[in-house]
């Protein structure tokens, strides 16, 4: 991945400077300006909008092991709300004036509805490509398997497999680029996915898998304890994978979902737009694609600290802060999506705003 | 101040546990979507949209001590920013949808064409009222007296000064409800304001001069050691004002903007609506509305912890905790603006989320 642009980078720096307002007083906003002007090469950066979300879905094979008390039907009946516009995704997204993509990457069990819209368009029929209306989501057909295998008894996937969600993601977010999308969020839904997303955190941060096992969307104490003995054998099942590096780590203790977002993101900055990234799903996807991609992090801004302890070592692993910590644990691109008008507000303010000169107000002295 | 609708508290939880996602999973979010609806009677709570941000301006005779390395023409000067579009609350409020108006409610030193412009129109001319447009800011000349004396000399200014200034928020609180805004938002510019806004929460919370004072816009170890100095040989010149109730209080040692803040946020507390909260200065005033009012705060909601340390003990002394935390030291209402999306999206999430039921998607087991 090429470096930000450092000449933009240095004119955010000089510009931010001479606004009508005091020196770095709007704080975390004014660095976030800085780097949308290194991300674009161009200073003031670009406003960030039409912004798209993409939520990748998929299976996964461990929840055989109680490490979730939802069935994993809800995965696909979730697709089918996003589908009829009622998730909170929807909301959000709707309120941002954010396009909405559903990639099945990889859903085992599709609703009856859905199952015959499949059957009569085809895995990538007309139907399957993005177009340029924005107003109601679409849903991407980009199956790779109907589900990870369960990662505590053998490789959640093949490296083919694994590669070719890598794919689907890094097409999904060209496309919307393409489309016109000037900023890429991540979303995702997968019963179970914070078990793989703990498991790839913990592999490769080098935390203990009881350091990174969080509550997901909410178990109690005898069910986290489970989940965390899981992720701490799959890491020794697997350990010759964790130690043959990131794309084999990924197919050995990932997901379908997460492949696809790990993707998306190298996509996005490959694209030179800035991706947000949403909670831990996101978190572990983002550590992949820096580990596959170094320097891809530097073109990704963290909209929300995840409850989940896995979050907050994979952000601080790369280094990163993110925007918001209002204890969302959702998922879905929701944290993602809430941060989007921060990152439009730093935008906006270097494009703007008057300076001193042009304004006639005094500066402070020296 | 009439307490929240309990019935419509009570709905909005039932409510959120019926919506497709699993229970608290949208954290604060949650919570802040209750207090809507407690706030407005109603569940789903209305959407707080349009929203109206007011920006209060004042001077501050203190700043004669030396308290702050800006000039007192700043202020002046900034108004005629505000009324131009090129400050950075202009970029906050258009990005966001809100109408911005700005309140000379006591700026000592006025530039030219603006000055101009208050002769040709009266103080109360037929410009100084709320129209129905929002597209520019408009200025309102509600000056009660041309900044406040020096308070570490004197009362800042007389209790009838300081009920003026409370009459001019709540009737410009009145005035924005009643032409249509859904949620007011507190904004402010006065030079040297962070002076009386410690010296107010230091008073009203109890704690000293040294725990509350910060370095405001951003001023050195020694004017800072100066300010704290200053502040508290106010807290002891004024100890029988400070014992004799919150109007005292605030006419001792406060401003004129404060007041004005705090008669705004009783106004809108009054007209049902949420008042969402910016930074130190609008916190102060928060400290003198609750202690008027008893229960204003509760139809308040903070929107950016200021780094300035009075703003985390105001908070605390009221049992808030701020949306955001981006270290912004700016004022203006940035913080309350920047939050604003947040709260849209509260009370969006309630009212256009699908249930577990409509959805036909499967509620975890209990």
């Amino acid at each position: 991945m090429r470096p930000l642009d450092q000449q933009a980078l240095a004119d955010a720096l000089v510009l931010h400077a001479r606004l009508t307002k005091p020196a770095g007083s709007l704080g975390r906003l004014e660095a976030l300006g800085v780097r949308l002007a290194g991300i674009s090469g161009e200073c003031p950066p670009p406003v960030p909008s039409p912004a798209a979300v993409a939520v990748f879905a998929g299976d996964h094979g461990v929840v055989a092991q109680g490490v979730t008390p939802w069935p994993q039907e809800v995965t696909g009946q979730m697709v089918a709300n996003f589908m009829a516009g009622g998730a909170a995704i929807n909301v959000l997204a709707r309120q941002s004036g954010s396009r909405l993509v559903v990639v099945d990457v990889g859903v085992a069990n599709v609703p009856g509805r859905w199952a015959e819209r499949i059957e009569s368009t085809g895995p990538a029929g007309p139907t399957d490509r993005i177009g340029p209306t924005r107003s109601s989501p679409r849903l991407l057909h980009r199956r790779v398997r109907a589900g990870t295998a369960d990662l505590s008894t053998g490789p959640a996937m093949t490296e083919d497999e694994a590669l070719a969600a890598l794919d689907v993601g890094c097409d999904v977010a060209g496309e919307l680029v393409a489309a016109g999308a000037r900023c890429l969020l991540t979303g995702e839904m997968g019963i179970g996915n914070t078990t793989p997303s703990a498991a790839l955190i913990a592999a490769l941060t080098g935390r203990a898998a009881s350091e990174v096992t969080g509550r997901g969307t909410g178990i109690g104490d005898t069910m986290l304890l489970r989940k965390s003995e899981v992720i701490h054998a799959a890491l020794t099942l697997h350990a010759d994978a964790l130690a043959a590096g990131p794309l084999a780590t990924l197919a050995a203790i990932g997901g379908l979902e997460i492949a696809a977002l790990a993707g998306f993101i190298v996509g996005g900055a490959a694209a030179g737009v800035p991706v947000l990234v949403d909670g831990v799903v996101a978190d572990a996807a983002l550590l992949v694609a820096a580990a596959l991609v170094p320097g891809v992090e530097d073109r990704c801004i963290a909209g929300h600290r995840s409850p989940e302890p896995g979050a907050t070592a994979a952000l601080a692993h790369l280094g990163m802060e993110p925007l918001l910590d209002l204890g969302l644990r959702l998922g879905e691109g929701s944290g993602a999506c809430l941060a989007l008008p921060l990152v439009e507000a730093a935008a906006r303010i270097l494009a703007e705003m008057a300076t001193f000169d042009s304004a006639g107000v005094t500066a402070k002295p020296a």
